[in-house]
């Protein structure tokens, strides 16, 4: 199991419709095989910058991910909603180990 | 719905140990009243830094969460584990939108 957090940072002008193509995005991840979660986190603090947390069975089903339509188009859509680069950290799986509470 | 994620760098010589008590605090963290979540990652590429996923229904079980017995114990152990402090950042959930998903 792997996860991927997503550090992404919008410009304020661009964040409602940035929410918009996440949850797209969202809705059609969670549908990948081999996906566990794919939240979309915003900060309290900062409403600019969010989280995504990609939660896959193997490097495989998360390098698949990049590979999807889905993927492809959000990347497109929210690239000039960028404020600077996102920033992804791969993550190996502590806990919950048990692939049934995921 | 709140999420905590908390950054964690541990002094490379107690990883092991920090995994340890990690877990413990896990299994009791997940029975809370109000916990959705309660993820503990590792850097693939820095095995001595960690990501805990905290996730709670409201402000006030994640506030709680702080006042019980396994945090303190494990506020404690890990506190000379420590290279550097924590970091913990709280986000407002987007997706999924659904408690039932959590």
């Amino acid at each position: 199991m792997i996860v991927t957090v997503v550090e992404v940072y919008v410009k304020p002008q661009h964040i409602d419709a940035f929410v918009e193509a996440v949850r797209e995005n969202h809705e059609a991840s969670v549908k990948e095989q081999g996906n566990m979660r794919f939240d979309i986190l915003q900060s309290a603090a900062e409403p600019s910058q969010f989280l995504l947390y990609e939660a896959y069975e193997s490097e495989d089903s998360s390098k698949a991910h990049k590979e999807t339509p889905h993927y492809q188009k959000w990347k497109e859509t929210v690239g000039p909603m960028m404020a600077k680069p996102r920033k992804g950290t791969p993550y190996r799986v502590i806990c919950p180990a048990d692939r049934s509470q995921w």
